[in-house]
């Protein structure tokens, strides 16, 4: 078939962030490398996507450990496609994909075996911005809508503690446990976002796991127990919060921020005597278990915020080239909400 | 009512272990002391119990902490009622009693608030000895039976790991395992058990802990990955196991030997990398959740015993007076199966 053009200059070349150097902790902005590589003609199936937002997030540093050096970086993307021989991806539509960190991608559409959820065609957002697909409408909005509901299970009047409450999946979180009626506490490191939380996000009470007796605290905040554990940390935090929870406890594990500043896995106190103590219910998920209800989270996601009920706030970097210092940033706690990055 | 007595001396006098310092790692013979208590005339409601075969359990030295110093250390015993003012426990009849470390106790029966099961009367055991209601046919075989059926719910062709394998409680764990068809891995310290794990009770593998490298030898038994995990231990043991676990594993937690012999609670890499990774699913429990399903328990345990499917080892220790050497040598893994003291 011929190529279905948009009616932009077509460039000749994609500029990519390519991985020369092996995370050691943090990363650093010189363990990435912007190069330029040439776009080819595109073949009968593919189409050419142009970035508009890019997504920086924090599992990305764990999985980059599986890349060869001078690969493309992992990541999602919302894109346009601006030429097209694939007549489902058309011209002029927007598609979230796993294409890494590149302004320019040639795609068949086709999941790759490294891709969480693939390529996926956003829905009709309404006046939402596209840049949702990214957060609140997309992987991380699903990561904690499935995670707190399917894992948790949290009923009406029950106490939810989440950590890493200041970033994409831990906001959200704490709203959809306030929706389900409960008790929210958030975890985050200062206190501008803990007043973000409990002022415009309507959590109930925040702790500053940096200036504040988390252990006092929690005796404060929930007299009655803990019932559902929200974890993006990890840590002695986590352990501290498993000891202030209500027998058969509920805990969603996401991830472990507490352990991307560590070259490798930092030691905390087993948490194995709490479990029992407790009897706790300890459950890790990656969110790509309900990819078959993909679009049934983002669909209610969506109605909670067209009804007020589910608040976002993005972070925002302008300019491609500053993909490492967002990615960077964002494990240290600048981000509010969903650290994207706007080409 | 008149009291029932037994055709035998009715002692005026019971020895008894009490706590007089806190343990501070493994515990030391003289953190008890043996003491006679005066034995009063029983009122209307009780009865006199005589212990006739005492446990030591792992649990117990976590238990302590709650004692008062002078309390008498807990414990359960087999116990033969020698004189009654209750018609609910005739003399003759033997019980287990959550009593503690003592040779005499008058009780009426009723449970204590810090009881697991409380008072029950032994059923019907049939050609089996009456010690085994302290182990296979008492706690520790619910322990075994309910944390793994329930909580680990293994599949025939499934691969089960348990550590501790060589205690009451692993070794009843590892048998279960193998009636469901189950491929099992027994991790324990000494080769001897080892020889005894694989010979005499069917394990399918054995690794040591102390001289074996635990993630190789995974890998060359374990080579389709680890389906079911039942943690005894805690520690970097289990870290290693959760690391060999596939996608959706189960892991039951009963409780943390590992943590015995320190002074707090010891560190370990954290494990939620692991849990997210593989997608574990990881639950800590107190056996007395399946109080209601008591005898279910220990009726399906005694038929595989019967059947030849189960089959039981107890370290017994003769004299009331070495319930200490008993409880200690327990930590340093001494017993094969069930320790038991016998008066």
């Amino acid at each position: 078939m011929s190529s279905q053009i948009a009616n932009t200059a077509r460039p000749s070349s994609a500029k990519v962030f390519t991985l020369v150097k092996r995370f050691e902790g943090l990363p650093k902005e010189t363990d990435l490398k912007l190069e330029e590589e040439e776009l080819p003609p595109l073949k009968d199936g593919e189409f050419l996507a142009e970035a508009v937002y890019l997504s920086v997030d924090p599992y990305m540093r764990g999985q980059s450990a599986r890349l060869e050096f001078g690969e493309t970086f992992i990541g999602s993307q919302v894109a346009k496609i601006i030429e097209s021989k694939n007549p489902k991806f058309p011209v002029g539509i927007h598609v979230v994909g796993e294409f890494g960190w590149r302004t320019h991608t040639i795609s068949t559409g086709e999941k790759k075996p490294r891709d969480f959820a693939g390529v996926w065609l956003i829905p009709d957002f309404g006046e939402l911005p596209l840049s949702l697909a990214l957060g609140m409408l997309g992987m991380p909005g699903n990561t904690a809508h499935f995670g707190l509901l399917e894992l948790c299970q949290p009923k009406p009047g029950e106490t939810v503690v989440v950590t890493g409450a200041g970033g994409a999946v831990g906001s959200t979180v704490g709203q959809i446990a306030k929706i389900k009626g409960c008790k929210v506490i958030g975890v985050a490191g200062s206190d501008e976002k803990g007043k973000w939380l409990m002022e415009d996000l309507g959590f109930d009470h925040f702790i500053n796991y940096k200036t504040d007796d988390v252990r006092q605290k929690l005796k404060e905040y929930a007299p009655n127990g803990v019932d559902c554990y929200f974890d993006n940390v990890g840590g002695e935090i986590s352990n501290t919060i498993m000891s202030s929870m209500n027998t058969f406890g509920r805990i969603s594990v996401c991830g472990a921020i507490s352990a991307s500043n560590e070259k490798s896995t930092p030691k905390a106190s087993i948490v194995q005597l709490l479990l029992v103590g407790h009897e706790l219910k300890m459950r890790g998920f990656l969110v790509n278990r309900w990819i078959k209800r993909w679009f049934e989270g983002i669909e209610q996601n969506k109605t909670w915020i067209q009804e007020g009920k589910l608040k976002y706030r993005e972070t925002v970097t302008e300019g491609f080239e500053n993909m490492p210092k967002a990615f960077i940033d964002m494990f240290n706690g600048v981000n509010f909400g969903k650290a994207i990055v706007k080409v």
